[in-house]
């Protein structure tokens, strides 16, 4: 997806709301559970119920690896699905891969070609040549983990490297790789007081910010410090809209969820 | 796996050689694309013919992804295989992985229980919360990566922080997390100056060791730097071995290839 495309679909739904589809069966409501395939069930529903109000679909690869083969198997169904009937939504593997050079390469064909996701998120450490490979990819997204929402991030992240923390480090360098027009930015929302550092390095290239609600991360303070003229936010919830119920109406809730997240975005549009 | 069956396996083997199955449907012998699975096929030859000679067999996951739920059935497969047929060799499950708490267990459960692998590779960038939850399977290794063995390295893994390189930084602060007797570290052969520094930091931590053979690292320099008493490495070879030969002799050619490594190993114990 060409990110003009994505800008206009934010300004057409009022929405730069990201839905994370991290599906736990222990937390889907019961009756799913005898569906032949509950994951699907589950993210089928979720997904019909919200599509207008969201512009992307975030899954968390875990969340599916976890169940071997069968979550493998709900996990192409849910984008397939997602691909066919709402191909205007920007979809995300929250993979954080990242490898040597011919092993990123793997990573990037099961992820853009045989899965056909609209992009990736991906972990810096092993730097330049485990990252270009999902950058040659035309139209194609690479989310590059810069400040995260966890608190370990203090760990590596906001050491101190040349009078600047790593992750600006981070950012700064990335901007040299070949293709760089194809990144975007992991940056958490627990880390707003720092995005006002990250946008000044990064004026027009999107951030995908998880860690509103559950973590704790202030939506208002976020867009004060990040929004630009094309947005260039996507601001990520998962448990909070997905789990808003664990009943039948689970659906319905998960449409409340999501639709007064989107009225309190529409504001900033 | 304990860590004291692994010694006592090198020593008996005289060889502490890990072999990569990292399967390309592009390189391995054409007679076995009519097979049902041959991904499959390719490494239960291999398996079979090197078994005697490797300690270890690393499966890049990356390389299974990359087919779908093809794939992921030969991973199963592979892992079960070796599981069942040759228990006392040592699998490293070679995935890269890391995130949030929730999500590090997710992957942790995928690869720990659901595949039993007996470790597996995980990236620092997000630090302790990101890990531990691997680093609480008993029996099993979290492998990190310090200093790797390509190009990208330099980018950001040997950056001063403090007046040393972050590699020894990452390596440091691991040392403080809950659980950290079940870590090792990847260090590429390419790093091979730089492991005496490192086994400074960590006179008794495995240390798996890709790079010797096609990237160029040097088996007797990985030696003379860094074998403990415990020897205390895993060197890995992948396309050396398994593609030595792409024709009907491909195990008998690997076989030859992992005695060899073997040979210039068991002068070391």
């Amino acid at each position: 997806m060409k990110t003009e495309f994505l800008i206009d679909e934010i300004r057409r739904k009022s929405s730069f709301l990201c839905v994370g589809l991290d599906v736990d069966l222990n937390k889907i409501p019961v009756h799913l559970l005898k569906e032949q395939d509950p994951i699907f069930s589950f993210n089928k529903a979720i997904i019909d119920a919200i599509h207008e109000y969201v512009v992307s679909f975030k899954l968390n690869i875990a969340f599916y690896e976890a169940y071997g083969i069968e979550g493998w198997k709900s996990l192409e169904k849910t984008i397939q699905y997602i691909n066919k009937v709402y191909p205007e939504i920007f979809t995300i593997a929250d993979a954080k891969r990242g490898d040597i050079g011919n092993t990123s390469t793997r990573y990037a064909e099961a992820f853009f070609r045989k899965l056909n996701f609209d992009s990736i998120t991906v972990a810096p450490y092993m730097g330049k040549d485990s990252i270009e490979p999902f950058l040659k990819f035309k139209d194609k997204h690479t989310i590059l983990l810069a400040y995260t929402s966890n608190k370990g991030a203090s760990d590596f992240q906001n050491l101190e490297i040349e009078g600047k923390p790593l992750y600006l480090k981070v950012i700064e360098t990335s901007k040299t790789w070949n293709n760089n027009e194809n990144l975007m930015y992991v940056v958490g929302a627990t880390q707003a007081k720092s995005l006002l550092a990250i946008r000044e390095q990064l004026p027009n290239s999107f951030l995908l910010v998880p860690g509103v609600g559950a973590q704790g991360g202030d939506l208002h303070e976020v867009c004060e410090n990040a929004l630009t003229d094309n947005i260039g936010l996507l601001i990520n919830s998962s448990r909070g809209i997905i789990y808003a119920s664990q009943k039948k109406d689970f659906a319905e809730a998960a449409l409340k969820e999501a639709q007064k997240m989107q009225e309190e975005m529409k504001l900033y549009i």
